[in-house]
């Protein structure tokens, strides 16, 4: 079975920000896999357009400089990076001036889908989307992708969609969440929704409780300062954190198109309990083995900042009542890994005169360093001996039937901004899910902040603050083992 | 993980009929095995008892052989066979006779576990049994095993009963059905009540039908004449197709002890319908490919007897109504495959534009030829082009983690002969099982006697008569492939 590739229609996109480093890493590398796979027509255009004063062929020598550096070598083709090249334009553009406005206007076209993605801070969206309207340049089908951070509280996240809602639609609006495009959280919902065996299963009733990791193995080094604003809660539980929860804790949506989607990921947001300090652990890297501790990176001596967080998170509803939810982020961990487990309640009742130790099924997804599920089942260990159990892991995602098609998926950025092309919205966030998830976060960070909580000193290279393993253990449970 | 072994009391294990086919193909060569594993002691004995007039050397000679011709290159071990061959006695023996008895009784000793095996004529039983008391060579603790046929209806089967009930206690007797042997059947019972995920699935609700299905290729070639006075049911859906369906449809047991689980057999039994004339089909082979037909190989031109039968079985409990067991076996199919396969509904909602076709899960259990579990599960079909579903079949049972543990798996003769040494009749037939069987099979047989029907001609090499497929349409249901 190959993987088949249904090439997109005819589209002009323009990034703001287009010589930036996350156009450089992701954006446009990607678009240009999506190229070599067949993806995306000849007729489709890529503008770049920032401040630098390029002309076309200095934003080809950009991008080819970029395709060097962050694709990987099997996939460089010359013949598809000419052609890909070719598909390449610049304008040089002063966002919150005049300049380059009229040029991007005299660029525009009849018969193309028009997305703009603005790969630039949140402070300039507003400026970007009123000049988009004000010169004409956006139709009234043109789709824009803003990237996080959306907001750092409540209060900034509304004022931000407010300005977008002047100028766009909120179905224009593609707010992007790269985990929710990668290929095993899509996965998980196709084995959620597909199958009969789990969604019987996907409650309290069956379920223990739910760990969700996400741990690097990086400090905050060089953007010590820019951090220190915002910490664990607001980078990464806010978004990432909270669409992965939503996807695992959501009721089936009627169908599996956005605003379905959307409804049911707000629900889930709306019906989580506040959460109780003593079920909040912060924590702040010390120095080690030569590398310097948080207080040094971040430049701030006394900051509060966290590094690290693991929360205890409830969500009040007839599904999830009883099992809790174990969230964990944090800088400078023993491993980068981020992973979704599931695990099932023990059996009732043990027929099997069994010393195993093991008697719970768990279903782990994970999203890096290599995408995949598994699903930990007893199976009788093979022998003579009678009944002995043992346990051992089942390959959900990525079968053998499908090992030869993998290397061919399309990274999140890649799939996403093809399903901006598309128009399909399933897989961004919609601005009143955004606000749910700061109206849940800002009291938790309001309260430390009152309190005056200092975070927690923890080892790099480990898991984390001692107090994060006690709010597993006070529980009668334990955090799996980060990169073991 | 290496396989566990863990040796048995010393014993000394009769078998009678010590030179028959049986002993020769499986008994001997499978006592061999499991002295090559380390799991019988050096003080154990074997004690071949047979007509024929050969001393222990002539016995030896005779196992020597049989483990030349029955045991894999790569598992003959000259140092191991010389080993188990000092193992070996002799005792000429006229069972229905005094020869031999004494001397029997001769070997005799204290302190190992005592265990006598019928690998002869079920008329035979009697005689033996009674020989074995009053020559006072069974102890209290002795233990005998008993080979199928056992009966051939219910008043045979009760006569059987109550000849050996004479004699021994039932919890002395162990009714084999190597059926129950396999690495498979008891990696079921782990599967289905060591972990949490299948056993709120394993009901009507949630399982639309199952399928069984016992294939074979050889004809009646050579035993027809025997065969003729069997059939289909009698030698195969009676006792191996019954205990299948059993552990299949069975309630927990409250433990995996020999009684909790035979009690919960018995009730399946006891459960199961009256058959429908129209939900019989009876096929008879046809002659096909310088091979001989069914009637030709029984040598009766006018035989009704069935060399292939297929049945739908309801059990009328709370657990199975309205999912329907589709029971088939035969000579001369395609394939030799034995298979159970577990059919669960589809999902009540499809969320998905999903039109791969698939739509259920299903669990596989393969007896043979390669003992193994499959689960069928719907995915994402990786790539970029949107939510498009692909079915994959997850290896169940012998995840790699176990795979270099394999090739040390007893067959189920072995595994069963080391029951019967450990005292563990978990997995033999209760003389009230092997009753409640023949009571649900005699009307089916007497009903078609009665009518006079005849079965229905089937190619060789194919699935069966064309009324079995039929049996499934009707449905809208139809059998998986053989050998597919």
């Amino acid at each position: 079975m190959a993987s088949r590739v249904i090439p997109v229609e005819v589209f002009d996109l323009v990034i703001f920000g287009g010589t930036g480093d996350l156009a450089r890493r992701k954006i446009l590398p990607g678009l240009y896999l999506r190229w070599l796979a067949g993806q995306i027509p000849a007729e489709a255009r890529i503008i770049g357009a920032a401040r630098g004063e390029l002309d076309d062929q200095g934003f080809r020598d950009f991008v080819a400089a970029s395709i060097e550096e962050f694709v990987a070598r099997d996939r460089k083709d010359k013949a598809a990076i000419k052609g890909f090249l070719e598909r390449l334009h610049y304008v040089a553009i002063d966002v919150t001036g005049e300049k380059g406005w009229k040029d991007l206007k005299a660029l525009g076209r009849e018969g193309a889908v028009q997305a703009f993605y603005f790969s630039v801070a949140p402070a300039l969206f507003g400026a970007i989307a009123e000049r988009l309207r004000s010169y004409e340049i956006a139709g009234a089908e043109a789709r824009i992708v803003v990237e996080k951070p959306f907001g750092r509280d409540l209060a900034s996240a509304r004022a931000l969609n407010a300005t977008l809602a002047q100028h766009f639609e909120e179905g224009q609006i593609y707010r992007i969440d790269h985990y929710l495009g990668k290929e095993t959280v899509q996965n998980l919902m196709a084995v959620r929704f597909a199958n009969i065996l789990f969604e019987p299963l996907w409650k309290s009733e069956y379920i223990d409780h739910v760990q969700i990791t996400v741990a690097e193995t990086v400090g905050v080094e060089g953007r010590g300062a820019y951090y220190d604003k915002s910490g664990a809660m607001r980078d990464m539980v806010q978004n990432h954190i909270m669409q992965l929860l939503c996807l695992i804790a959501m009721e089936p949506p009627y169908h599996f198109d956005p605003d379905a989607v959307r409804d049911e990921k707000l629900k889930v947001i709306r019906a989580l309990d506040p959460v109780k300090p003593e079920d909040i652990v912060r924590g702040q890297y010390l120095a080690g083995a030569g590398e310097g501790s948080y207080l040094e990176h971040s430049g701030n001596k006394d900051s509060r900042t966290e590094s690290y967080i693991a929360l205890k998170v409830h969500i009040s509803n007839w599904r999830w009542k009883g099992t809790p939810f174990y969230l964990r982020t944090g800088k400078r961990l023993r491993a980068r890994e981020s992973e979704i487990a599931i695990t099932f309640r023990e059996p009732p009742h043990s027929i099997f005169d069994d010393h195993s130790g093991w008697r719970e099924n768990v279903l782990v997804i994970r999203l890096q360093p290599d995408e995949g599920m598994n699903l930990k089942v007893m199976i009788k260990e093979p022998g003579p001996g009678g009944m002995r159990l043992t346990q051992v892991p089942l390959d959900m995602s990525f079968a053998e039937a499908l090992a030869n098609t993998m290397e061919d998926v399309p990274d999140a950025y890649e799939r996403l901004i093809m399903d901006v092309i598309r128009g399909n919205q399933t897989l961004f966030m919609r601005g009143d899910e955004v606000e749910a998830a700061w109206a849940w976060t800002d009291p938790i960070i309001q309260g430390w902040e009152a309190r005056g909580d200092r975070p927690q000193g923890y080892d790099p290279g480990t898991s984390g603050p001692e107090d994060a393993l006690m709010l597993m253990h006070r529980d009668g449970r334990r955090w799996r083992g980060i990169g073991q």
